[in-house]
């Protein structure tokens, strides 16, 4: 009667950034900007941590919306990048769902600005072609709380995984004995507390 | 397993305001006023920027409840307009019902006050008879947001998709080509950090 | 695939009220004193109003747990009142059941304190036996907010609907002209800001 | 013991519009987009409405802080604008004191973006050259509530007066008589309940 | 250094209810309805059970404002009533002062809507002339959280001592034995948890 | 169409407490520390109470995720520990699952940190091998409410039943009279109003 | 111009509980029942800890405020506890200031329920009597956020100095070499995270 | 009446960053981890832009309370480092006093870990020694937001001048002029949507 449970798999899956542009990123005012940023940052840190595909596509660049904000343009220069003339719905785009498909992956992880558009228009139509989709809650940013919970209603109703950054990773890693001192340096970059755990402990054992 | 995808067509929606009156607004607390009333007459910006058919009705305009909110009024002068005698689901009112049938339209996009009783029970009887329904969410107020969870939670278990008034212009746009001009100014008009960054935009490109 | 539109039917509901005990109320701190006080209240004079069948019970009323609070006793002086004599969830106490069951009915309006217990289970209980359940959110309480919603998730994915006072009023009477001053009346006592437009409005028409 | 009560004259006030630029605007999280634009513009109106001289400054319009946003540039088309070459307190700009000195009135109204920084300096270098100074809260927005609440005990502890936009208007206005029709339209304008309000009256008296 | 601790009296205290009025009441949103319905009828029956003086006063009761709502009219039959024909703040109004300066007492008990202006104008006014000014901050209510800090901040910073109505009532009636069964009672119609644990006490003892 | 009643049953269930360890409890923030702590003591003294099978699991003690807080190993003295040597989903560990198939119960209870992780991963593994599944999630922490919505999302639309160790140890006992002394005291120490119910109860009846 | 820093005194400070009743806590609602119970009883253990003289005093322990919690009278078995017969302020009764005279000390650590009545009454009281007042804002409980946030503003205006028991213990202790076990203690029993670093810490180096 | 304005001077402040030691840090929840953590480098980086003398204390940090956090380390190679033997209060510590004195600056700019105490108590015993003192508010965190405005409320009233991080940057920098480049990096780093309004800003002008 309910979801199947679908797990994600570092051989099956591919991360799509969705117009986390300069301009857009300005509306976001349902995380504080540095917890978003910090998200954000982390999320492209576990794509490339495990080697997935990664996908980038923005709306008009030119215009307000502004560019792609650089951090991530450097983190994944050889990534496919596609700068939609204008379509709002990515899946829209022919060179991004080619892609997508050209990788062979069927686990969609997703996250973009704003949420209910740019995020869940995509996440609902990859459903409906059969993917599987992930949506990374807190790397995905929009107007307020209010429109943020009607738009994860809407994705969690048609089938879409609300997961985060860090569940992301911990799923994709699966064993912290396939890289531990890799994972650690993630997540010492990127959750504060884990950081000061560390610390604390390395000083102790004098390190 | 899921709700299939509804994807918002202009071709096939129409747009249902109900209750949206002087008096019954004064009971919204889930919204601070002037986020309401922008939410409100952005949906109606939307609704006429995309030729939509809009169908009007209130409930008991003469009394406590107070008149439809002149802004409405005035932005669909030749609408179908259906002062409930004293029906309270608008749906158990004939003509409402006649009017949306004979637009030969399946999309419904609903708001109104109070979401728990105006918006929620229409909304159920339409998807009951078949119909996709759509909740604007931000454009649809009520007592606070306990009441407005709950009536989520119901709207959403029976197959509604929640929605907010940007989402409903973004999917029925598709595609920014198709009049970037207009779609910029309604989002200008309603979306002040958007306006903030057409302005720095504009001014820089001597514009 | 999704839960179909159960409506309540003022001929077909039964309200069903569940330790709403002096001293369990203080346990309650998901809604303000004042508010959840004036919501019990206004779901009592909804069942008085609409001549609904209403059970009363209890648990362990001569312990800590307190008796009755006496608004609701004075209120339904002769509805069949089950003191359970240890069963926590009054769906075990067979009294109960057959108190429900003699009424014919089918559709349950519960409410009580605490909302992951005492409404939670017989709810759940209910629903397993075909029972259409519509639980008042706001006049049932529990320890806080994060308990609240845990209960509510568990309650709604079982097929329960939530509602609030206001909409099951609304739902009950369907046409304001079925009887315009009672429901006047109801809604003047408990929405203090709809009493406030009734007074602007008589005033006006100098009634 | 007590700071004095100074009580605002239109006769002796003098509104200082601060660094409410495009770009600088997007930084505020204190407030919904909405509910910021709609205070900004009724404090305009405000200030329009009495007559009371207005000055308007801003800091580097052309790089990213953007220009002043065009509502305000309109709204005061003659009014002394002070664009700061570099000085980030505006007390500090010999124009901008000028400007004010020049009015010869003693009480400063206001109101800027970010509060902590643009408006909490000129205003605390405002009182200690003598003058009353009055900072209208709520047309003033900064990174978060938590900034916002230490600039504001650290301009109130230095006895700078805490109003809001309305406030302000009241009192200037002193008595509705003054002109009823003007200060009404200024609050329907920008208070949508009050508006609401005046809906409903004007429709039941018939007018 | 420090404002001197200033005991109200019930032999010394007069109470000013000011502008609760039926449509003002409408733009309420810093308390619920229900909580600030409880209040303001608390603040009523406390005037009520000490003998107060109470003033009423109004602010054009004919037009939207709407009329004092009936519950106080009711509770103060005999009470001097100042409709104002336009001052805003209250104490402009001479037949309002003078109704105060006829009582011979120093200690007034403020409350009204809204709280910025209707609340903070008379008290700023009155302290200025000397008089010892207690604000009844929960039953003075406004627009929202921010300007009702802002405003509890400037009259806190002129002397005005902040506090609610069960502090009033304490502090007036001094020991419980001047009139157990009277406080009891007041206590337990407006403060529901109290009314709970009396409930469960005197059915413990048997009464 | 919806998920079917699951009722806990103390001869089915088997209760999983993973990963409470002195490090990541420093992570969560969804909770108040003094909060956190008591729900998860207050777990730990139902599955005492009720003498269910409890297996403990940890990740990485020697590290900077921290030993298991002492107070669980000192509760469960003689139970199954299991120290995962590196998975972080602990259903990944076979001696986790055999130790909870060895009990041949079918009812997991699970609680602990960090909730989208260490509870969410293996409530979804459990769920998708035919285990009635229910998560205690007052007992289970995480790094915001946030990331703590988006997991209960996740597991409740597997299927996972969202519970609170007060709801759990009520649908267990399911009658006061089978120990009513022994839940008394449980309710005592974990439920600090309703300690104080029983305080004035006892006193007043002479205990 | 502003209050001189009074610095805690562990040979100067007496320790004042008022009103902590089994009753009068279930009233309390801007703090959770945990943490105020946290809260209550660390400021216990620190005027233990410091053999501060403690003055215990109650209001009506017969009636439906309740006894004073048990915890409290097992931990000051010998303390001059004074059962006020009425009097609302325990500064009125003669016994209570008589208790603290004799103490010969002059700075009063006060604490009790409810914070805008049994705390700030005698808080006020002293500080007219030129005694230095320091109350632990964290063990004083009310109604809600807007009542404490009055009530605090009402005491800081007359000099109190706001404190939470952490910054009490602290202030008192001032050397951790005065005694590091005793008050390592008192912090790991009182702040779970800080009992959790210790646990880390201590595993580590191995005790 | 009342506080003077204190305006900062770069030729006159001097830093001092308390206790930011990794086990401290995770005690502290009223901020989101990463808005503190990047508050804290924040205010470190505005110490070395401005070349402000900068002193570093810590508090036992061979045990629980952990090493400073090495970001701050390594950004002040040089500063004087005092870690306390035992004194809480960091003034009762005769070389941190000394550090200060030696500096033969007044201006005090502090921020540590936990408000109430590590930065309360030397701001206190510094105001009270003639220094002028300034509080970083968002760089100093502690337990919860009732212990921060407690300790804010305390800090204020004996003259502290609350701040934040960005407002300290302002009023010591004056003028954009003095080094634009300088100061456009700091923001930049550290407020994520001004970064964003450089990247649209610079993107568009083609730098």
């Amino acid at each position: 009667m309910t979801v199947p449970y679908k797990r994600l798999n570092k051989d099956d899956a591919v991360v799509l950034l969705i117009d986390h542009q300069s301009g857009l990123i300005s509306l976001v005012q349902d995380f504080t900007p540095s917890d978003f940023k910090n998200n954000v940052l982390a999320l492209g840190a576990v794509a490339k941590f495990f080697n997935l595909p990664t996908i980038l596509t923005t709306s008009f660049e030119q215009g307000p919306n502004g560019p792609l904000v650089p951090e991530l343009k450097e983190l994944f220069p050889g990534a496919p990048y596609i700068a939609r003339p204008g379509q709002i719905n990515a899946w829209d785009n022919e060179d991004f769902v080619a892609a997508i498909k050209s990788t062979g992956r069927k686990q969609l992880i997703l996250a973009g600005v704003v949420t209910d558009v740019c995020v869940a228009f995509p996440a609902l139509s990859a459903i409906a072609e059969g993917f599987d989709v992930f949506v990374v809650t807190d790397a995905s940013g929009t107007f307020d709380k209010t429109v943020q919970q009607a738009a994860w209603s809407r994705m969690s109703a048609a089938g879409v995984q609300l997961m985060n950054w860090f569940s992301v990773a911990c799923e994709l890693h699966r064993d912290w004995r396939n890289d531990i001192e890799g994972l650690g340096n993630l997540l010492s970059n990127h959750i504060p507390n884990y950081r000061n755990l560390m610390t604390s402990y390395f000083t102790l054992i004098g390190k």
